[in-house]
């Protein structure tokens, strides 16, 4: 009889995190591809596009006009999922229809005034913008609501035609579903080992090294060992830090280091803009006890072969589990492999 | 003050299904769309496709012929995620690092010799032909596999650039993360109310009316309360039936009626082959007492606006939570409004 031998053997792992597990179908790599593939949109585009709303001076469907704005530039999203006012409601306690009312807010962040810059192609000191951007949105969006999400949808794949360097945050009053889950499992698990959970499996990666991408002296960016989409990564300070803006200058410059040179290597696989969802997750703005949260980042990219061909999480996924084909530990190795130099600069 | 309006303020809904929430912004339908559109791929196709890989005679990439099938046609995937041997393997308890090996089965189910003609285009003895075939599918696997996902991923948005009509069923010896939960929910309730939940919730669907899409004797679908998707619905037996191999001849033929009329009704929304990701979940095939799940099929179709614009689920609804524009009773008002005979056929 063979024994197990995870690159070759079909397998589950767990998420500590969102305690689910990931189906690992490593044999499964081999086969031929016949799926859907995408359109790729790699043109050259202009530093400034009289059509885009998100560029600098020009002017919004609510008829404002963008500022002449140097680095990053904040704004209420027009058609935003969330509203600052209208009335509560707390329906009855049926627990087949339950439903609440929800107050929030919406707003975009572009991360540069460059129409044509993706997060990795920004000079250092502009992405410590965008960290300080976040950092102080967080702060404002905090005072009023209990959990602020910033987030960055790339890629027309990921529902982003506008190819404008931008991110979103929304803050909503209530916690959502999925930072609620990881709130649980934080609490859970130091509650049993008394140290914060991301904080050990950071230190423990740190040490493995298998898993790692990206590590400078306050960061480390890994493929979670739980990893569901094929090249996700999984962004970590290495001090405990319950959220962003608990981090100092230091911190903050490695995190623009670290973002840059993650986001470099992940368009460097596929010699193109790697689409991707990404998005801050930390302990929620109210006064209960942060000690079991570590801030991280999430990374969730779907391409899976190529600059066209995606991983799809349908009908099993939607309907049993998340399901991926090469290992976390090959999709680490082959992010190794590249350079820390953006392709467009390297040609 | 104002008060609470459904249909006009935020608010979030509970699915005591999957024991998440959902974010409901009913005021944001009225944004202009700005976003990607998907090519639309209504092509007349031939009955026969001398290039396709599941029409009857036609060799297979493992070198097998399909036989000349006359209704359905079963076979295992070639490139299976799941594998019926490989050693068995447990990791010890690290909480940060779990794995174990997984055993299972894939298989392709073809609905129909004809490549041309989707579920809703079959007629009702073809459509009921399906119906045993997921039964003998679900007896079969059953006897070896705890866990029997019997699923169709539709449409070329969905992952699946095969048109001929087809679904899949993946079997494996663990329960997946989803139906572990609904597990759990459908327990909890029967625990507290002495009733299956998904058996007391057709009972008020079917009074209520108001979220009905499909009803007869024996079915309802309805668009669930707490929706994710622009026009996902749940399909339901009215009678307490835990599992597909519980039901008898009557509620099979009646199935194949709801199904008819319910995918035709999506097709007619945008004049397309609507896609879907669809699957069934019911009572694990074990041993374990299944007093409280009650049979269902869930249908996740992406399509928002048109045949060629959907709902993303990314950023915010990969960190946070599902999000939706117009409200489940909308949508559900768009199919109702609908003719149970497909546009083809009318045209
Ligand atoms: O039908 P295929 O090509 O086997 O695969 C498709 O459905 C599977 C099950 O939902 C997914 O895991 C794949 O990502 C998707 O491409
Ligand atoms: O950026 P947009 O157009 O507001 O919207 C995009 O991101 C949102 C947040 O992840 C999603 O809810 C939308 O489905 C997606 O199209």
């Amino acid at each position: 009889t063979t024994s197990f031998d995870p690159t070759d053997h079909p397998h589950r792992r767990y998420n500590p995190l969102s305690d689910d597990w990931v189906l690992v179908s490593p044999h499964r790599a081999k086969r031929p591809w016949q799926g859907q593939t995408e359109a790729s949109d790699d043109v050259e585009l202009p530093s400034f596009d009289a059509g885009c709303y998100l560029c600098p001076g020009n002017e919004r469907i609510s008829g404002d006009h963008n500022p002449e704005y140097q680095d990053t530039f904040v704004f209420g999203n027009d058609f935003g999922a969330l509203m600052p006012d209208g009335p509560e409601f707390e329906g009855d306690d049926d627990p087949l229809m339950r439903v609440r009312a929800e107050r929030g807010e919406a707003r975009v962040i572009c991360f540069s005034p460059d129409h044509a810059k993706t997060l990795p192609e920004l000079p250092l000191p502009a992405i410590r913008r965008v960290v300080d951007t976040w950092v102080e949105q967080l702060e404002d969006l905090g005072r009023h609501y209990r959990w602020v999400q910033l987030f960055e949808n790339k890629g027309a794949v990921m529902g982003c035609s506008q190819p404008h360097p931008h991110g979103q945050v929304w803050a909503n009053t209530s916690l959502p579903s999925l930072p609620a889950r990881e709130d649980r499992s934080q609490q859970d698990y130091l509650d049993r080992s008394g140290s914060p959970m991301l904080l050990d499996y950071a230190r423990r990666e740190a040490e493995d090294g298998r898993r790692t991408v990206v590590e400078n002296e306050h960061w480390i960016a890994v493929v979670p060992f739980w990893a569901a989409w094929p090249f996700e990564t999984l962004l970590l300070p290495k001090a405990h830090r319950p959220h962003l803006n608990a981090l100092n200058d230091a911190e903050k410059d490695a995190l623009a280091d670290a973002l840059k040179r993650l986001t470099t290597r992940y368009d460097n696989l596929f010699n193109t803009a790697f689409p991707y969802s990404m998005g801050w997750h930390g302990a929620p703005c109210d006064d209960s006890d942060a000690g079991h949260w570590q801030l991280h980042a999430h990374f969730y990219p779907p391409l899976l072969r190529s600059a066209t061909v995606r991983k799809f999480m349908v009908g099993y996924e939607m309907l049993a589990e998340p399901q991926r084909d090469l290992t976390p530990e090959q999709a680490a190795e082959r992010l190794q492999s590249l350079s820390d130099i953006h392709y467009k600069e390297a040609r």
